[in-house]
């Protein structure tokens, strides 16, 4: 896995090259992050020619490690305007690392859109017009794809969105068996790959081979280590029986459920949309419906699902506490078939669910469509294919379309819609939407883990809690694994190193790894604060500094200059 | 002069209170600088409670100055992210001037949308709830206003743009007969001012009496001084017959006139829409038709004309430079009557023309409609009054059509559309784009002036040609006058310093008012700076590097490394 294959996508000329020294120690997210500060122009369009779409493997991509092959897509954000790494796991990580590519780089841009299969094997890469995929949904592009190349490959597409050029459009992918459609949603890297003129990637892993381990056996052992800690946490039989869902009541009873535009923080539906309801439908349902799925093969938590209609016929797979938050709550629907629905025609057009569903908020608030009309938000969706005014300023995303609909109030920060996780009554995932490199983004620091053990109302603590979160997201997307998995290194904080060290014969203490997650965050800070969208200009929206969240009555409150000292706070030395 | 009216949008509380020793130092928009850095949150929302709208009369408002009482509005603007000057002509100025008041400060915001008069007379203001306006043109709003409040009033109002909150509406006003609809167009002001639930402010001079000047004499010399220069320049006499369009010509000369969305800097059917064109037109079609008039009582220019259809019924007045630029060439129109409509419709429904003429031409290179149809346009412009999607996206402004329509190349800098010189060719022009704190606008420091003189396709000298005219347009801007009357600054410094100080009692050399200005321009930058916005990360856009313009086939090349030290160049002591 010391390849890199770069793309130029105007002249077509594509180039595989060796990694250097220093980007043997980069993966998955550092690698995006430590390049794009070495070799783009921060100040770049994210359409233009000099922004790049970089589809990176995690350091641990090649290994058996469980979640390992977890993919990594960033580019200069168009919502952002800063860097951004959405990760998503399916098959292709997995495929892409077998052919020993730490990096696939899609350079400079074609005048004029144009609609290409990136195709990738051993030992040989093309770019080959595809005009019969051009403006085809998510689903139609990988089954087309699926029948062309067969089952054996790893696939990325982008949906109508992405080609349009929608700052909120995502980039799909699917699981081995292809039941499951999985996006890297955030920060509109399909618009990004739809500048670059490719709608798809395919990586056919046919007779390639993983590099070894440098111990393959310390890595088994590492490895098995890591299944063991995992099936004794208890939060693992949870996340396998109700998968994220499970969220649903957790954050419905903290009072911070996104609910009508966030203007509440609980939702008087709850109940109809919960993990708990979810599970006994997928269970009482039947026919495709089914839960405890793997997303990335072998996957020791497997918390996936296929959610299907009462005839049993699939509506979508994987649905998703994100999805139901935004697409649900958020938009006062409680009727968790047409959630699901939502999902699928979001997946279908290409949409990041998180950013399309507060959009979709956003509007109804504005008086487009009632709070709880499904059909209408359907309608909307559909729309976003077609291409519509309408349809184009929702796939822009909360911001644009809270500017262009007159709302105010936009959750948001730094141009990203929020996740669906009211930082009024979770304070420290505030912290991490206001300073993260990601802006609002809940898998870059999620501080719902620590609502148990620390007051998720005060003030107390919160930054400490954020940066800790926020270097162990930095870690583990940059090892390609999943967040998921972070129980593992909080027990054992060790065993990063351990896993690293086994695969690469490195001799990296704990401290190496978090000096390198540390140095990954550096960068994006560097990068964003050259591009003009430093941390130290962030914050929440200001509406949730003055506007109580119901049922807590509570803003966020930390003062913003308190903020800014986050990345000088002193954190305890074994602590992941 | 010395009076500023605090006016509580969401209390309803409204105040008057005496200018800081400080601030009677400032004027216009060096007010709106100093004030916005000391007492403004730069991270504010610009339509949330923190942000303000700031209506500040210039230094030599209250006085006979030739086209003194231009009159500037400010805010953090919802295009650039950053703080926003923009300046009018008409007759509201000397009236609020004659009030005694410095300013006028629209703080805090409604809950929700009002839409409310601001009405103030001497010793005497009231918010009145105005329902009956609510969602009116400009021109029936101002019609209403007139009738209702008398001649003698000055007025400023926004059209449904600005209450829908797009961030491209204007703030309207008018000269003294009504005649004229003037506007403040750049940045998003009526968005703002339509955030705080002002629809229009009157002022009703009556029984009030401008300040006694420290040395009545003296201020009259020195302004006859000013007339004669004036006078003596010949550009003055080509500015009464032929008003701005006299530049169509001289632009298209130069390759400049953004033609077909900043594709060529030519336009073939420049001549049909010449400033000798319609001049012509205006003698021949007569009826309203005329030329010759001021905007500001008194003015020795008066280059505004009322410009009328072959019947002589008059379509718009003042028909200007940029609006043929932006809503004519730029959009591959060559009919003057249809640009002149196409002016009245924006003006109506209250948007800047530039914004509005550029997100045109770029629904027009996204296929929405084809270039050269008036029609179309007409159609689209119309529908910014209806709120339907596709007008709300124009009304939004460049960025944002460019963004939601999928266009790659949007011509805008700091978010803010690029008026009719294009950067590639008049290079000086192109450092004031990136680096002026207003963003986009020629009127912060235009280099046509400098194009005889020093060739506009040469990467010498333009920085310093920037810096110097951008010193001398915050003096005009602080001072309340016109940038025509430039010319009389630049053959005696001392002018300046003489009037102020005749007005003042001060003892100010030229060397005192251009540290005025550019502590004004400090100001500015330090607050986008705080902003987030500061110029280090601003740039011409990208494509203007990389895209030659015809017919020079040059690209804008000053490297953003020499741009950054604009700050620092050593001007010669004794040029204005």
């Amino acid at each position: 896995m010391n390849k890199i294959l770069k793309v130029n996508t105007r002249t077509n000329d594509i180039r595989m090259i060796s990694c250097s020294e220093e980007e043997l120690y980069w993966g998955g997210r550092s690698f995006i992050a430590h390049h794009f500060l070495h070799n783009v122009n921060p100040l770049c369009d994210p359409f233009g020619r000099n922004n790049k779409l970089i589809i990176a493997s995690g350091l641990l991509g090649d290994t058996p490690v469980t979640t390992a092959g977890r993919l990594s897509l960033g580019g200069k954000s168009p919502l952002t305007g800063g860097i951004k790494e959405s990760n998503v796991g399916g098959a292709a990580g997995k495929r892409m690392a077998r052919l020993g590519l730490k990096a696939v780089l899609l350079e400079d841009a074609p005048d004029n859109p144009q609609s290409r299969i990136l195709f990738i094997k051993k030992d040989h890469a093309e770019l080959i017009e595809a005009p019969e995929i051009k403006g085809k949904g998510s689903y139609e592009t990988l089954k087309i794809l699926r029948n062309r190349y067969g089952d054996h490959t790893g696939l990325l597409c982008i949906g109508p969105a992405g080609e349009m050029g929608l700052a909120g459009a995502c980039v799909a992918t699917t699981d081995r068996s292809g039941v499951q459609l999985r996006v890297a949603g955030r920060g509109g890297m399909g618009a990004v790959m739809g500048s670059k003129g490719i709608k798809a990637v395919v990586f056919d892993d046919g007779g390639a081979k993983a590099s070894e381990p440098f111990d393959r056996k310390a890595l088994a052992k590492a490895s098995r280590e890591v299944n063991r800690i995992l099936r004794e946490d208890p939060k693992t039989e949870n996340r396998h029986n109700f998968g994220t869902p499970a969220v649903v009541s957790v954050c419905n009873a903290l009072g911070i459920l996104p609910t009508g535009n966030f203007r509440s923080g609980q939702f008087e539906q709850a109940d109809a949309i919960s993990g708990e309801t979810i599970a006994d439908l997928i269970d009482r349902r039947g026919g495709e419906a089914r839960k405890g799925l793997p997303c990335v093969e072998g996957c020791v938590i497997s918390c996936s699902n296929v959610f299907a209609d009462p005839s049993g016929k699939a509506i979508v797979a994987s649905l998703q506490y994100e999805n139901i938050g935004l697409l649900g709550s958020n938009c006062g629907i409680g009727d968790v078939d047409a959630i699901a629905e939502l999902n699928y025609i979001c997946n279908d057009v290409g949409l990041d669910t998180i950013e399309t569903g507060a959009a979709i908020g956003v509007a109804m608030e504005a008086g487009i469509i009632n709070f709880g009309d499904a059909e209408g938000a359907k309608g909307i969706l559909r729309q976003v294919g077609e291409g519509t005014p309408l349809g184009r300023i929702i796939g822009s995303g909360v911001v644009t379309t809270g500017r262009v609909l007159g709302v105010r109030g936009i959750p948001a920060v730094k141009g990203q819609a929020i996740p669906a996780y009211d930082p009024r009554a979770l304070k420290g995932i505030g912290v991490t939407y206001a300073m993260s490199p990601m802006g609002a983004d809940h898998t870059a620091g999620n501080a719902l883990e620590t609502a148990k053990s620390h007051d998720p109302l005060s003030r107390e603590g919160q930054i400490e809690i954020s940066f800790r979160l926020q270097i162990r997201a930095a870690f583990l997307d940059s090892a390609g694994v999943c967040l998921f998995i972070r129980p593992v290194f909080v027990k054992d904080p060790s065993l990063a190193a351990r896993l690293l060290n086994a695969r690469y014969g490195w001799d990296w203490s704990y401290r190496d790894v978090r000096n390198m997650a540390i140095e990954c965050l550096s960068a994006e800070r560097e990068f964003n604060r050259l591009a003009g969208v430093s941390d130290n200009h962030c914050d929440v929206p200001e509406f949730m500094r003055t506007e109580p969240l119901p049922p807590n009555n509570t803003v966020f409150d930390l003062p913003k200059e308190k903020l800014d000292k986050i990345w000088k706070v002193q954190l305890p030395e074994d602590v992941f």
